[in-house]
């Protein structure tokens, strides 16, 4: 008995054929090519990304094991940081909203109160993940279309001295609104506050510096713009902030503190790693570092971004944000005002053609989503905006804002 | 730019030669074959399971959400179960770690008190999980080579009317020892307690009947018997008793009760799913059922218990477990009594060999662990006697164990 199995790639997009079908159900359109993600992640990964998952590491095996050690390092270089200046990268099971648990669960002792700055789901999330932890806060909220407020939270760190931490969202990838980081970190360093930042869709895409933005615990995710697959968040921590924090967990799976210990002593997770993702992450790492690093990918996001937006105002989509605060990352558009305009049925006809879009998230205004980044180029954007348009035709929608 | 990859499956052994050679640091033998595992989990997989994982699927997408549905069908089946006799299968992203602590973050209210059963590492986490989230508790332990004590947790359940929950693990996989969790199940069920269960490593191999047994939360993995990769585990539960925990959840992530909403709302996850694994698990799922189902596997595991220790006896190891408490998940064995017995050195020539076996966990004596699960069939186990063999004689090792 014995099998061949050939896949073909196809060029620098994400086409995939399996010459063997595996069925639509795994993705794939009517021509057995998968259908392609434009959506805040999962994404699109490369096909030598998945072929990474071709193997099963043992968890306790010490290949395994300097392969974290090694993906540990980069994301601290990813960062402009290094152990020698104080940070360690943390990997945890689970998906992105784990890490930021975690970061709460471990760091914030009992008496502390976080201050969040909230402007969409995600900050609204952080505040959720506080009620359960019967952790005290403060919300600093700004409206969904509104970068987060610094001078709301200097007002509140000069009158509360019980705040000990302050948490914000650089990318809210509900409208994907960029929240001024930078600014938020050194208001949070002058008044000595732990500050934590949830970078999950612009962490390898936006070059930041966490030390000068005086960073305590940034959190992102392995199938966001690295481009792996999802299994595991990372979490790039202050050590002495992270050491501090000793005693408070408030759950096991969570402890940051103790899984940093962990690799420290024997270079393994606690408990079993998602080992595949695990080997997809390093082809990840190699791709990025392939493409040219932070700034090439976030070059080639910022692209994809531009021709998307050009191409949907010239079908008359109008976006939600002002184009000063928007990312490059994901992009919100409004519906059309016009009956025949059906989400549903506007995605699924978007499917049909091998395109995947995103539902929206925002409480104000009724819009939909579409992501720049992962495994995607500019052909491809160029593709689904002749999808898109001609699913209007067929839908025969008048696409006029609403205003 | 074009290129081929071919991969070839040889035979129903777990070898898989990637002619595109990707580097040893991937699991790969000198031979460029895959090493194989015999560990407790992550397995060895099938190459057919691993392919599934070469396609990326929205984590909101109607198809992606048709293939959880079907999953959380299926797991409730291998259990004897359906949605009709009030059971639910919610999966929760994470190892199996996560889904234990889970169950007690979400179902054991603020003024429960669980009585664990515990007789090696997998029932002092629970203990640990208990602590990190203050909930009382008594433990109840026996030594790593004895069952759990029946008539203890009679006698604490008659006495002591504050415990609401009991919890124990199925398979310990610290020793392989398997516990009667069947008694310990009529105890709870006659004290109107509520029960918990840890089968992460004997669901899907050994046949149970949950409801005969009196379970309430059954929780095991992705990557155990039913041969999936890591990235979620799964719980079964009552769907009163999991109903009946609202208000408790002390971790937003861990929060089990809604993840079942969601789930029953929209089909989703709560948050990012590990898409890849669950593809995996899909493909896991059909080869189960293509190898008989339960019976059928725990037969092949069966099979390869007995030939591993047939073979390790005749080598002069010997089992720590009494053969009437041994499972045939995973065995530990004495080191032998040699100063030239290094187990490090030991482990990495078996590597070498592309066998990679697994150290001890147990607190009283000096063991390492084989396990007899995975895609591994008796063919591969005789491999691993034969490397074994030839290992001991390379380090000039005289088998004469312990006593």
């Amino acid at each position: 008995m014995s099998e061949s199995i050939v896949f073909e790639k196809s060029g620098g997009r994400a086409g995939y054929v399996a010459v063997k079908a595996v069925g639509p159900e795994r993705n794939q359109g009517a021509n057995g090519r998968d259908k392609v993600l434009f959506t805040p992640g999962p994404l699109t990964t490369s096909p030598t990304v998945k072929e990474a998952m071709l193997h099963d590491a043992g968890s306790w095996h010490f290949e395994f094991n300097a392969i974290v050690a090694s993906i540990r390092e980069r994301i601290l270089r990813l960062g402009g940081l290094s152990r020698q200046e104080g940070f360690e990268a943390v990997l945890l099971q689970g998906s992105g909203t784990f890490g930021v648990e975690a970061v709460f669960a471990t760091c914030v002792p009992p008496t502390g109160k976080v201050a969040v700055l909230a402007n969409g789901a995600y900050g609204e999330r952080m505040v959720q993940m506080l009620k359960h932890a019967k952790i005290d806060h403060v919300v600093l909220r700004s409206p969904e279309d509104t970068q987060n407020d610094p001078g709301a939270l200097e007002r509140a760190l000069a009158a509360d001295p019980a705040i000990t931490h302050v948490a914000a969202v650089h990318c809210e990838t509900t409208t994907g609104i960029l929240n001024p980081i930078d600014q938020i970190g050194r208001i949070a360093r002058k008044h000595n506050r732990t500050y934590i930042v949830d970078a999950m869709s612009s962490f390898g895409a936006i070059p930041m510096d966490l030390a000068a933005a005086g960073i305590d615990f940034l959190v992102s995710s392995a199938n966001k713009c690295i481009q792996g697959v999802p299994g595991f968040s990372f979490v790039i921590a202050r050590r002495s902030a992270l050491l501090a924090s000793a005693g408070n967990a408030r759950s096991l799976s969570l402890d940051l503190l103790e899984q940093l210990k962990s690799f420290e002593k024997n270079g393994q997770f606690r408990y079993t790693p998602p080992t595949h993702a695990i080997l997809a992450f390093q082809q990840a790492l190699d791709e990025l570092d392939e493409e040219g690093g932070v700034a090439a990918r976030g070059a080639r996001y910022r692209r994809n971004h531009q021709v998307l937006v050009d191409g949907m105002n010239k079908l008359g989509f109008r976006s939600y944000l002002d184009p000063k605060v928007q990312s490059y990352i994901i992009t919100a558009f409004y519906y059309p005002d016009d009956p025949n305009f059906i989400f549903d049925k506007f995605y699924r006809r978007l499917s049909d053609k091998t395109f995947i879009i995103y539902p929206g998230k925002i409480s104000q205004a009724e819009t939909f989503r579409i992501g720049s980044i992962g495994h995607i180029f500019e052909a491809d954007i160029r593709g689904l905006i002749a999808a898109i348009g001609q699913t209007i035709e067929e839908m025969e929608i008048n696409v006029q804002p609403r205003t």
